[in-house]
């Protein structure tokens, strides 16, 4: 009860508290998923509306005179939470191919063959990455989970033309080490990307300080922006030029609607654009982005980590048995979400669920609880540690089938 | 006058008439430009607000029980519509993206490096297969625009592994002989690949009854699913499990929630889906092709070739000066679209658009108008072919500007 009445504390004194009631919030869940799916902003309802039932409904086709470079656009306002300049970023098409596009054309304008990444990478990227190097004739290069700057280092070889990491692990909320890692690949010669999928709008990212050659990310989960909604993608200016992406969609044409027998592409971020975008879905993206940017990486930051390191506290305080913390407690090593280990963490994921809190699961071992500093609460961050710890300590879970099904 | 009477006779007469009432139609447009952009469907209002203010809102994360395989179901309900089998189709990603997978497995699987197209193919066709040959070591070699079977049979060589056209011409609105010119490709031991986007509802596509290997197609033109909504792509079944797309997402994996270290792709047609699909823009297909469905091809078919003789008849009638019409008389080779040429086009859509008529324009010298059956009415015919008439008797497009800007 003490934990409760220190939560309420703090979410009283919260700066940003006034952010939650930008939510649609209408359940009673302790919603802690929001690295895995952001909640709706209201104001995003209005502008969905709009789009459909009145610019498609009445300006029809008449609708691609404002709706054409949207990408671009929305890339101008995602560029400042993630540390890029206007002109390096874009939103279009999902992550995993924006991540083949930027990867493929890295690895092309190195010279080189192969790739590493690390064995806690996202599956997507790791099968992409994949792909492209072997395509290339290479080979994908297996850092262990989590890797730090010396890892790299050790592994970096004149054939390796691409350095590929997630920012923060979607397993461990772990944060690497970006100017360090990104100076060591630049040091093997290499390029470096960045999977920013639990960064943006998580944690402050500098792509542009950090010397960061290429960055691909989500928008669906800390950034709000709807389920599926478009990834993103980031190409540094100097590079810009310099680097061809594999897929040639008209939208990457200097002359869009000239329709021209060559191929010549744009001169800036537009030609790693491919096709028609998914209007529909950008302009959720584009709502959740502008929330984030008007509230500030900065205080996001901050109410982050307050939201961590309360429900870090509040395990060690409640001590659940067999409960292992996997989330560096380091702030500099900290995304934002926190990682748990049990062998049952399956069945225990289904009994939180079942008591109303959100986390999710991942294979083997791991729960995962995501704290979205725009709305999730220190009063919440108490409950799923008190309900986490009881239903290991009474054992509750058992009465869930160990048989893992469907979406985790 | 005779026209206009004449056309609201057909309009009575109209046995799928009741369709136009499923969309809004709130402006006074005479809108030719479904093969652009379709009409906004009323349930498509109600499907989105579903999704976005009731399964985003309350469901949160879990509403990935029933949005995960959407793709596949979706695709599914498309079959019929263009002659395919269930667990042919999926809908995913934007057409450019689809047709780099599916042209870069085919071609990869023919074991030979060149692609036929021809030289009025949509620009990102040709840009993208552009793409995959020179990356297999192979060339894109150019058909001239519209060919028939026999110019593909002059142009297979032992080095040809992929044919890929538009089976409906977006700009001249010819519709190729299918039949023929798959088995051509057949004979000359190549894969038949077909871009179905001005023929997917639009036209009766029989996927399977022409032996077509692969196929790509947009839904936000005649299914009416919504700005940039993602397309379709269609793999014929013996193939499915011969091929692997280059872009190896977590999506495809047998096994997708293991997050497992090797990928193993799905069995079936999800195996060429990447990533998490912008479900929003998705829902707005679903709804899209439903309302196709319902109609049937076989009616639709019916009221276009209704429509475009309708409109030629009246061109004919009028014959306005200097105006060639382009698309072909005989119905086997028409589309659902009819494209007139003109010196002037530009500046004679522009006045067209003044006019409340809406087509588009195609550079240097097309004006081509959409008759989409679903909506379009023989009175938007008659009133198209009136005001084109007008326009160019008098002369009234040239008080607009020669430069061409923005979105045709």
């Amino acid at each position: 009860m003490v934990l409760l009445e220190r939560a309420s504390e703090l979410d009283r004194a919260d700066p940003i508290a006034a952010y939650r009631d930008e939510f649609i919030i209408e359940d009673d869940f302790v919603y802690l998923d929001g690295n895995s799916l952001g909640r709706l902003p209201k104001r995003t309802i209005e502008r969905i509306r709009t789009v459909v039932e009145k610019e498609w409904a009445h300006e029809l086709v008449l609708g691609w005179e404002h709706w054409l470079d949207l990408g671009v656009e929305i890339g101008d306002r995602l560029a400042p939470i993630i540390g890029a300049s206007p002109g390096e970023v874009a939103l279009c098409d999902q992550t995993s191919v924006n991540l083949y596009k930027v990867a493929s054309a890295g690895l092309t304008h190195s010279g080189r063959t192969d790739i590493i990444t690390d064995r806690g990478n996202f599956p997507s990227d790791r099968y992409v990455l994949e792909g492209v190097a072997t395509s290339a004739g290479g080979t994908l290069i297996f850092a262990p989970e989590d890797p730090s700057p010396k890892v790299i280092e050790s592994l970096m070889t004149d054939s390796v033309g691409l350095v590929s990491l997630s920012h923060v692990g979607y397993r461990s909320g772990r944060m690497l080490d970006a100017p360090a890692i990104t100076a060591a690949a630049h040091a093997g010669g290499a390029l470096m990307l960045w999977d920013l999928a639990h960064s943006a709008g998580a944690v402050p990212v500098k792509l542009n300080e950090w010397g960061a050659d290429l960055a691909v990310g989500c928008t669906y989960k800390y950034l709000n922006a709807g389920p599926g909604a478009p990834g993103f993608l980031f190409v540094r200016e100097s590079l810009i030029g310099a680097i061809q992406q594999p897929i040639s969609g008209w939208y990457a044409h200097a002359d869009q609607f000239a329709m021209a027998e060559e191929f010549v592409p744009k001169a800036g971020i537009g030609r790693f654009v491919v096709g028609t975008p998914p209007i529909v879905s950008m302009v959720g993206a584009d709502e959740g982005i502008q929330l984030t940017a008007e509230a500030g990486m900065a205080s996001l930051r901050t109410k982050s980590l307050a939201l961590t390191d309360f429900f870090i506290e509040a395990l060690d305080q409640l001590d659940p048995p067999d409960v292992e913390l996997v989330t560096p407690r380091n702030h500099e090593a900290r995304g934002s979400q926190v990682t748990v280990r049990h062998t049952e963490a399956y069945r225990i994921s289904l009994a939180l669920r079942r008591d109303g809190v959100i986390p999710d699961f991942r294979a083997p071992d791991l729960v995962r609880f995501g704290f979205t500093p725009l709305y999730t609460t220190f009063s919440e961050a108490a409950m799923a540690a008190t309900h986490l710890d009881q239903i290991v300590r009474t054992g509750s879970y058992t009465e869930f089938d160990e048989t893992r099904r469907g979406v985790t």
